[in-house]
């Protein structure tokens, strides 16, 4: 179907329909993504400050046939808040949706809108004191809204599940421009599908969502972290196993590090302390929170020595204070930002079933070794089997001398991926950068479905066209 | 769209298709529900081995425009599992593909098949030393497909989440006849539409689940179960929170019970042991599961304590043995036998947001002692907001006398739970016995995208017809 620009004429229409400051001199920013890998297109900006408004500006958008290209954060790493080609889109951003309507503490729900920047919803849960569990680098600009689209990770998942786990209902436009009020706080409700989920992770392509009841957990009464230099990824697989059993659930983060990572600290950001003497070829970030009295530095302390005994753990630093907790987060959270400033050849956000990882780190080590004299960064939740599997130059060469290979290397590494069961996108989502993938590796049957449901939901493909589905050869929907 | 009768042509079709031994003669019990509301049809019955059988199954299906009907253990409670009007059926039942496929214990993963036992799930799961927390009355005949199906709930609910959950992949047959290869064992994987959780839930209207990898916990180390007589719903959602302080999510479950259920258990199951010497008016079965070297009797003494500072708590019986914990439960599972002996009028399966539940109790006896003289059973998983809300006639009448009044009570009931922002079904799902509650409680425009979702997965409409949505007069998808 064939689509219409968001055209001074549009923009006319909607500026009958809505109060004033709705629309919006397009900015450079909402043109832009993180890792300046496209530039984006917009016709119209607008920012609504309700359901409402946003159904008024859908409900015309379908009318005139106009792309719509719902924009929260716009944090995204795979270009699914960008609209590079095609007919000018209306940009509808929630950030003025930005209210944290009701906080039930007793219930442990917080109902926030789509444009609250997570952090400031993890502060409002702190301030009821209570936990909002979703926890990732860009929670100090990332809005729930987009959290919700993409089903973002975090470091938290393996405690607390992704975005899609912390959600019990939603507040959305649907691409008819009608308002699905869907706001339960609920923990059970068995009536009908799952709308819910199915919008969480869609990526803005089945509608916009406009709020959302969130589940908030206990505090933990006492946490512990600590940073333990392992001797293989299948011991640090090990080490955690053995975690479990001593405290069970209560591991909030298990992140793995490799030694690639602390040098590319020392290589651009040297501020940034280090907690050991000797680097490690491997080490793991854990955190525990426990609950019932139970003190969390102690549990990392038996975790050590069990852990020691067994041959699984060399070294390691348990902080004393929060001062030191942040300071080897600081490590952690720091490992991307190094990546950016050395700059990747490939990256890749990969996830496979915990026992096939120690396989995985062989296979694709050898296969990139095959293609070029590179460095990897290999790092990330281990715990839910989701590496940030990167791929750099050699010291002193730039990432352009080898752009070449880029393909190849992701194509190396998806592909043994794929063999393995595991997932080319584990919590960054398509967007636009992985619909190739999406194609390759996706299972036909699921595609067929998905390209079903989105032709049922949005049968004018006005819903952020281009992303997680192009438009099908054979004539399906886009 | 018309369907036809699975007749002796289309047996005779199947036949040629298949191996001998997968149409068998239909037996009575496939016909029957347990609350005996319906009695079903069925022209052919097919017991499948694998899903490559139950792909030509529906495939044939599809081609002829037969409808069929999925069929787990038979124990659901709305009448999913049942056709008693239309087209004879062609029922496929699971119950040959009852093999666990692996266990993955390093990954806490287990791979089952459709017709697995729930309870053989779960004793495969503590064989490897893992807990799979799905438990309910029925798990030793249900079969986790039908689980799936219906995203059944039961009392772990509160701790680890209904079936959906703990689920983290399918494999399915679609209504085209195809075979979705979902069974992931991962914990992240963001590629494309959540049509796993679309199609949990959907009581087999939008495929047939074959098979699921599911997400084990770790065993806790200590377990503990008390029963506390407690002044109110809300002392009980109080004790509830001040647990939740002093353990976290350790609270495994936590079940209200009213002293109307004692009383019965009292009337027509005199042999269960019941715990007070006086029965309270309300009173609360907590199950707690700690690691980490935490003792769980210690933590309930103690909460025992604090509550009873509080005024919370006024009596209770902690277990201190496996046979004391068995007893405890065992009062709790026979509440619903009781209740089936005694005979109700009306039962009602509503769960409500945690603190809308005393205004809710206030108002339904208000509501039901302005229909009749009935009395009232009000039990059930009191952590997740499910009540299951049961009205009998008084003491020596009969159900009978009173069938006029179990539409009006229903009404009032389900009334009162919409208007605080409940569910008229938390666990049990829609299946034919609720469809008119959909439609008069349900959100009009998720309805409409269920019409829609359902009409792109199964055009031809064969999958379950007649569970969950009713054709729509307005001509949508059935």
């Amino acid at each position: 179907m064939t689509l219409n620009d968001a055209d001074a004429l549009f923009a006319a229409h909607l500026d009958s329909l809505l109060p004033k400051a709705v629309l919006r001199p397009v900015e450079p920013r909402y043109l832009a993504e993180p890792r300046g890998r496209w530039n984006g297109r917009a016709g119209v900006l607008a920012l609504p400050r309700n359901a409402e408004e946003v159904a008024v500006l859908v409900r015309a958008a379908s009318a005139w046939r106009v792309p719509v290209l719902p924009y929260g954060g716009g944090t995204g790493l795979v270009g699914g808040q960008i609209m590079p080609e095609g007919p000018a889109p209306l940009v509808i951003s929630l950030e003025r949706m930005n209210r944290i309507r009701a906080v039930y503490p007793s219930e442990n729900v917080l109902v926030a809108e789509a444009g609250c920047i997570l952090a400031d919803i993890r502060a409002a849960a702190a301030d009821a004191g209570r936990l909002f569990p979703l926890s990732l680098a860009a929670e100090g600009s990332c809005r729930i809204g987009g959290n919700l689209a993409t089903n973002a990770g975090g470091v938290n998942v393996l405690r607390y599940g992704n975005t899609r786990d912390l959600c019990l209902g939603l507040e959305a436009v649907l691409p008819s421009g009608q308002i699905w009020h869907g706001l339960s706080r609920l923990r059970k409700d068995n009536t009908g599908y799952d709308l819910r989920n199915l919008l969480i992770g869609s990526e803005g392509t089945l509608g916009i969502i406009t709020a959302a009841a969130l589940k908030l957990s206990p505090v933990p009464a006492s946490i512990g972290t600590a940073m333990l230099a392992v001797s293989s990824p299948q011991a640090a697989l090990d080490l955690l196993a053995l975690a479990r059993e001593q405290v069970g659930e209560a591991v909030s983060a298990f992140e793995l590090i490799h030694r690639q990572g602390l040098d590319f600290l020392t290589e651009v950001l040297p501020q940034v302390r280090q907690p050991f003497h000797t680097t490690p070829e491997w080490c793991i970030l854990i955190e525990l929170g426990l609950s019932g009295g139970a003190d969390a530095g102690e549990a990392l302390e038996r975790l050590f020595e069990t852990g020691n005994e067994a041959g699984l753990v060399e070294d390691g630093v348990i902080a004393r204070s929060e001062g030191q907790r942040n300071a080897l987060w600081t490590v952690r959270e720091h490992l991307p930002e190094a990546n950016r400033l050395i700059g990747s050849v490939s990256s890749h956000d990969v996830s496979l079933p915990l026992s096939a990882i120690p396989d995985f780190i062989h296979r694709a080590a050898e296969a990139i070794a095959g293609i070029g004299p590179f460095r990897i960064n290999n790092f990330g939740h281990l715990g839910d089997g989701n590496l940030h599997y990167n791929v750099f130059p050699p010291k002193g060469r730039s990432r352009a001398e080898f752009s070449e290979m880029a393909d190849p290397v992701k194509r190396a590494v998806h592909d043994i991926v794929h063999d393995l069961g595991g997932s080319v996108s584990a919590e960054h989502g398509i967007g636009r950068l992985k619909t190739d993938d999406l194609v390759r590796y996706g299972d036909p049957v699921k595609l067929v479905a998905m390209r079903a449901i989105k032709a049922a939901i949005d049968p004018c493909g006005i819903m952020n066209p281009g992303a997680v589905l192009v438009p099908d050869q054979r004539g399906g929907a886009g």
